[in-house]
């Protein structure tokens, strides 16, 4: 398959954006690194975007990934909370492809099934599964253990596409 | 008042997103440019997000408004829609923050209010009054109206607390 790519999952949000970063190397998977950005509730809007857009950055530069992932959830709750939703996933897309980094996106049921092979899973499937898959994985909470479900399933996804795409040219 | 000061207006959304700079002078108010940002609807969604991105930042360059503001509406129509509002909404938010750039944020109710002295108006008639209340304005439809409707709102809130600031320390 090739080299070993970085992998950068993230998983938005105006209170906690999760963030994790693997290393595919044809089937191997392995943990780099993962975090939890956490920005200030009382600060102006404006500067919470601010926070997560700088975060996110520095976090690319240190990890140098070379594909991104965003899972294409939505809250049904309410419209409130679905466009304060919608603001931090702008600046979750919006910064690797600055970088010049492709950004897919998901649905919480192809992540899901990617880690847990089932299209619903408890938080706690998660964070027991992306355990199993990654060892060597340290994770502060639900939002980063997300975060990597998201690049495994980046993986596994462009893994099949590789697959496919030689199978085509064979 | 003190020196003039140049106001960015921005309605954001994910196909166009209508953008004006007024410029206001104690009671004064003066059209600078307005227009609208058009994105490719076929292009993914992190090109797009990056589209407007870039297009604002030139903006600002080329017209340096001091103060920033965005209307805080969202449809209720459905949850995707919704979504796809904040995206924009985030990206317009962080752009002059980024650039030192205070954004403030108005309901629909307070922009129409400004503008044509009632909380319920029709696209028609807060075109119309943008036109009045700036005569040498030129826009290219009802996004860039909004845009500049956004900018007059903020310009007499700004006024509004500037006197009750003046008043407060005499």
């Amino acid at each position: 398959m090739g080299e070993a790519i970085r992998i950068l999952g993230i998983d938005p949000g105006l209170r906690r954006t999760g963030w994790g970063v693997v290393e595919s190397d044809g089937s191997r998977l392995s943990f780099v690194a993962a975090g939890t950005i956490r920005v200030a509730e009382a600060a102006p809007l404006a500067e919470r975007l601010c926070a997560i857009h700088d975060r996110l950055d520095e976090i690319i530069q240190s990890h140098a990934p070379n594909e991104a992932a965003v899972e294409s959830t939505f809250v049904n709750r309410d419209a409130a909370a679905t466009l304060k939703l919608g603001q931090a996933r702008g600046i979750a897309m919006l910064v690797p492809a600055r970088a010049g980094i492709a950004v897919a996106e998901y649905a919480p049921n192809a992540v899901k099934k990617a880690v847990v092979g089932a299209g619903h899973a408890q938080k706690q499937q998660i964070r027991m599964m992306v355990s199993v898959l990654l060892p060597r994985a340290s994770f502060d909470g639900d939002d980063s253990a997300d975060a990597l479900a998201i690049a495994i399933c980046h993986a596994h996804h462009r893994g099949a596409m590789a697959v496919r795409a030689a199978a085509l040219t064979a």
